[in-house]
């Protein structure tokens, strides 16, 4: 509750027009609907008039489809199931029509909404190991009303599969730099362009790769300027981070 | 050298206003000027129009005055110099102009340039330890054409300094939250903003605060959306990233 | 042996009530019984007249019965079996009279006793993946004779969902804080409550969690004071010690 | 500001004894004093009745200085500053008549408050290099309000010299384990005594050490209950959270 | 080949009883016998008289059994598999004649010896979890030909257990300390006994366990002398060096 | 694209055989080929005259099988695919004539070349554990043209074997030194020979070895000089460097 | 206390030659002298008859000499004085006779004893850096009644030099083996002798030996059986366990 | 002593030409002199024809002037000393002609050979506090007899700085890559050329670089085929093995 709301409520109850137990309970009301497992918060949505999430990992099947059923209900477009297993995808699709991308492990219930940021993503990959967790980038920043252009299998072992995309790097609002292994990729492509690169470590990679440690720690010790990191394979959190960038009112 | 470039250059060529010799040596031809120990890019420097960035920590105060002298020969109207200490401060003012910001470790060669970005930029600090990577953070916004707002000794112990602000963070553009220790500003500010936020983990602490590995990996599970993470103590990176994000042509 | 039994010992072969040897045997006789398996305290069990605990990670479902049997032989009222598995609690069940709650993989032998402490344990979580953890914790406190409050789903990227019970946090007498992911909860309620905060760092998260070693080292580096951590996972050891904390005697 | 300072402002408002605005402003107003390096916050100071800590490390002498000048203008009573060097105790007595404990690197200002407790605290340390930490704790407990036992020298290789202290141990309220190298000292007091145990490692040792990482670690795992564990060399923490336990209105 | 056989082969030159050739072959011939898939190493089990043994970890049982074979052949007496599951084991067992112990996970070809050692070795463990791996340190002790002792769930928690038990422990030449969590045992034993303790941190355990990284570091840093360590659950390891100690001619 | 090919462009340019829009064309044009899920680069394949490599680990055999006939297609001779599965070599080996090693997870498509290094080879191992590793490293030498020597079980704790065969180590032209444990082997080799010594670190091994870090950080170590290191179990990577190596035009 | 002493003590009180007060007072005596900052234990002088030591690194000159005048007082015949910088040494001197040893960093009090021990110890180092902590285990040998024998300077880079001293190596009844960087002498001397090898890792190196860690778990997984290893830099911990394993009567 | 020289001894054995006892004792000869600190192995320096080097991290100047001036004596032409101080070089310039390069920490005493090698080196370095590494590799390599090209200050920041170079470094025999920080430009060169990269991980960069480990961790994980890793900082080893591949006869 902000300072006008504050403001709005106090004037109510100078006025009369609101007791003091009224207004202490709704000082006190909470924005959000509890399902007993899980607390929708229905402000959250409202806000951004896009996607809303949820994050299916830790959640039954019957939970997430009663979750999205919830949130229908409640006006939703575009509900956005992320870290979703294909088994749990088929089961969640009996209860809920459901557009299952498997290689992002996302289900969308809805329709994607159209693109209404300041420019376009470009989703960047090192590898076709990395692909999974560029693709949870690429449709979550689609599902939050972005355009998005994938470059994937641009790893800096072959420079010129990188240089061949310079042009479309160059005129993104922001790129999602996902690599594994040695994590060059964020590196090179932040010194090449002039947007914000938000940085993916994925897990890929054996031995010393340390289950994404490298590929982290590489990110976080970029030499280029405008470079920032997200959780290792958290493909999620930077598709979401780069659409609040592309968007004026994130 | 972009592709306008290239083809400018080969349509000169094709017209015989440029010989092939001439040609292969302007493609080569680097874009930078090499002062021996350091080779400066006029071309990033042109391209941003604001400041341009000298690392001050591993410079001679001589070659850091040197570089600000070659900068400011090519017309650059704002030379930022980080990590400068106090004594290497004193004899770069020696010999070139220098504003230099004790706290922040920061010198500032020119005027600062008039904010023009698309909003403003909250930096937030858990505890007066933080002060120097804030400031830090916030001069290099000033210097890259932001205005900012500094919410210092916020950190969540006492909850009720952060949500004094709580207007102020949610009218940001970008907030930069600040922090060791347990580094949990991040999450909470997260939480309660609608824009990115830049975290930017600090080495203070003690024990198993690692010189600051526990902020930086509280920062980079932030159950918080919206926030991404820049190297510990790296208070440059994140008013450098945060700008990027508050400027349209970053 | 404390000194006066030690006293009282000597007094007896001072008055020649004990013999020597008698005197040196008893010194030696150990205060447990031993189930080949397993050796039983049962001074302990006396000594708290509350429940019994048995750590059944590392036992068959034969040896967990056999021990409840044994100490229900002594007259132990209540007996809290952690770690239980589904398929284990099922076996066991067949031989003891078991309360199974699965999820904090919990048995419980016999009734809960009535609380008796100085106030009560109020038992916080930050997600829904934290609560096998924090019901562990719940659990036991109440088999050690305390009324407990759960606040689950309470994480601090909603704050709002934690200021809603303000209230209920402040009149605690003690507070565990179950977190995974960033550990920030620990830190948050350190600084709302003046109660002893016992912080439970989780394994919930993925990549820079690192099996719970983020939250871990989030909550030692609390930058809020009063707040004292267990071991990754250990809901029951927190609820032993805020159980202590509850108990004049504990 | 809880529940019922909100229903008596409002009810100032619907009285009319409180305009709008200036309910507005007093929401806002900040329970705490801006002395521009540091915010204090007095409501903590009232609430307690008994000591107000500063946290010495960070801070200059002047700074130090005045904000203890500031907490006695508030009426405090006993102020510790922690983490104080000789040198800076030096100082800040030339302007505040300062009590200085050099060995736990502690300074008082005013007296110690007499004793309130439940009952007492042992503070038990394994080595002599362990005992600034124990006194750090030892001193913060004191002037929380505590009557405090010290055991120094009592590490586990030496198991009689623990067990001739037997009795002292298990009549405390609470028991700080203070140890470095393996911190063996936490679990085998654990084993000993029915009260909390507040373990505290200290970055005594070398080699395998790891600046007190053996000693945390080995008390994160101790295999007794009733054993919780702070920062390394934390012994404020400790003391801190010793004193809440020991205080029924912590 | 040692200093006495170099001397005696030249003189057999010398003396026209050896040709050169023969000599340089001589020099080079393996002592070792190859099956291909590994070299057995007669000379070693000549020279100690006792057990002969074979890891059984990475190699099939077919392997085993051949290995096992050629050994007998050799005049082999006793013949220990170690890490040999209870499926290998039967396998195993119908190739050759086989006494399988499961709990330590060992395999015994032919007789154990008589205990031909200076004295006993006790091997003492933490926790009922830890008993594979004491079994593995008792059971190699045995077929070294030595005499042992176990001392199993004496853990630190319950001191009294331990001490019941100090007499059989100072009597031993070299004592086995077997603990997993925070390998405390190992340090408590060291300062109670006067012989050499080969302490053996145990992968039991969760969380900050990290796998028995906190009971090898703990034992590492033990605060008792006379305390070395072996690798993480290396019960053969200890077996292999206490015989070592408990023999003039290891 | 080098230098001489620049000036060709631009003659033909300048002469009028190639117009401008050409020219950028073609100076984008990619020099692989693009099968949907990979890239492939004919250029280094033509470039090396030898063996084309496929990494197998993250592809489909269907995947597998579509690179290798594409390269067949452009006249590949030798096509080596690495961490394949039995299983996957099964599906593989129905679409096109595999030869499929099972010990290095290998599969080769073609011929292998004749050998046309500049000397030989040496694989090295410590234990048996470690050949499905040393297998990689010497099937991939031989498919890119190597003499190699394999000499597995020569670990350190029986030097004698090592030894046995120090003529072959001493007329290498590259040893390759393949061992997990603690990787001694690497460092006894380096200072025996002359050549340089390509070390990989294995994952074998238990507890402390923490699966290849004890042998990669004991190699980086190595007190010899001419040692260098790959990842762990990177096999492939230290035959194909050691190839480089062994040819004057690698 | 032991068995036989407490049987003496209770046959006293029996026999009426002590009251019960008087016995109660005695159990509880301390078998150790309070100098206020350290305990000094006598038992266990008077135990082992050889030297007594003293941890110098965390004492101050006084301290140490008020110590060792207390040890001879109580007729102590030997003082071993460890981690003794020169400077503390110049200043202990002057208060008691001493002979210091600057390259192990250890003072001696009184003459060194015969040599009792069952044979001899040898101590090999790999490098010069090694060497002081090869001395501190010498030099603890030789005051605990050990006859020894350097070998300094023959790591395994140069087998040469190792192996030119086979025979005094496989003459000794315990070798201690010093090194840093990758530590690999361990597992070689290992594989050469057939007494027990205690392990030492040295802080020596830079970089990846990461103080000690690369030696210590390269030590931790020796391939060669009849390893143990002490602390990091523990000199005297492998000289005192070495002692133990060379005295039948440890 | 190898084959060829055992059967050359044993002849002159066989024909009377050397007694047994002197035969023995000259295959117990040391091929090494003794300094009494240093043995300094002559076979190496010999057989080599090139630098002998001295690793002066460890030693006084006199013990390095001392060991300088042995080899001299046994007319050693070059010698290179590493790790070498300003303050240490003044020093053993006053007692052999010393030339010090002060950027590599690095004496040569006697002329430079004459490259002999098959090609050149390249020692490529990405940032300007990269240098004295850098340094250290090429003049190591110049010492043993190598042409080498330094191309510094070509991060992947700034790709265009590095593609500059494309030209000298695809001609390069072998390149020598040193970088802090992300380590990307071992990846970068890795893929762009065909001769061996030896990487270099340097210790520059702050927080998360973690001393050099970040490097280090990208560089093993390299993505490129081809690049092999040596310690952190150690310029010196990678110029070593660098020459080696750039001999014939290493």
């Amino acid at each position: 509750m902000d300072k006008k709301e504050t403001r709005a409520l106090l004037e109510q109850v100078a006025q009369g027009k609101l007791t003091v137990d009224e207004a202490v309970l709704r000082l006190k009301r909470q924005p959000f609907e509890d399902l007993g497992f899980a607390k929708i918060d229905h402000h959250r949505a409202l806000r951004q008039g896009v996607a809303e999430v949820i994050y299916g990992a830790s959640k039954t099947p019957d939970q997430i489809a009663a979750i999205a059923a919830a949130m229908l209900r409640q006006g939703q477009q575009t509900i956005l199931i992320t870290r979703l297993s294909p088994e749990a995808a088929a089961q969640v699709g009996t209860q809920v029509k459901l557009d299952y991308r498997e290689m992002g492990r996302i289900g969308i219930v809805g329709a994607l909404p159209r693109p209404d940021g300041l420019g376009r993503i470009v989703v960047a990959s090192g590898g076709t190991s990395d692909m999974p967790v560029a693709e949870e980038a690429a449709l979550t920043a689609e599902a939050l009303g972005n355009e998005t252009l994938r470059l994937y299998d641009v790893g800096v072992a072959g420079l010129e599969r990188l240089l061949a995309h310079l042009e479309e790097l160059m005129s993104a609002r922001a790129v999602i730099a996902v690599a594994g292994m040695e994590g060059a990729l964020a590196s090179v492509i932040g010194g090449l362009v002039d947007c914000p690169v938000v940085a993916v470590p994925t897990s890929v990679g054996y031995g010393a790769a340390f289950g994404g440690v490298a590929a982290l720690l590489s990110m976080l010790n970029s030499c280029a300027s405008g470079v920032s990191v997200v959780n290792i394979d958290n493909g999620f959190g930077a598709g979401y981070f780069a659409s609040m960038i592309n968007h004026r009112e994130a």
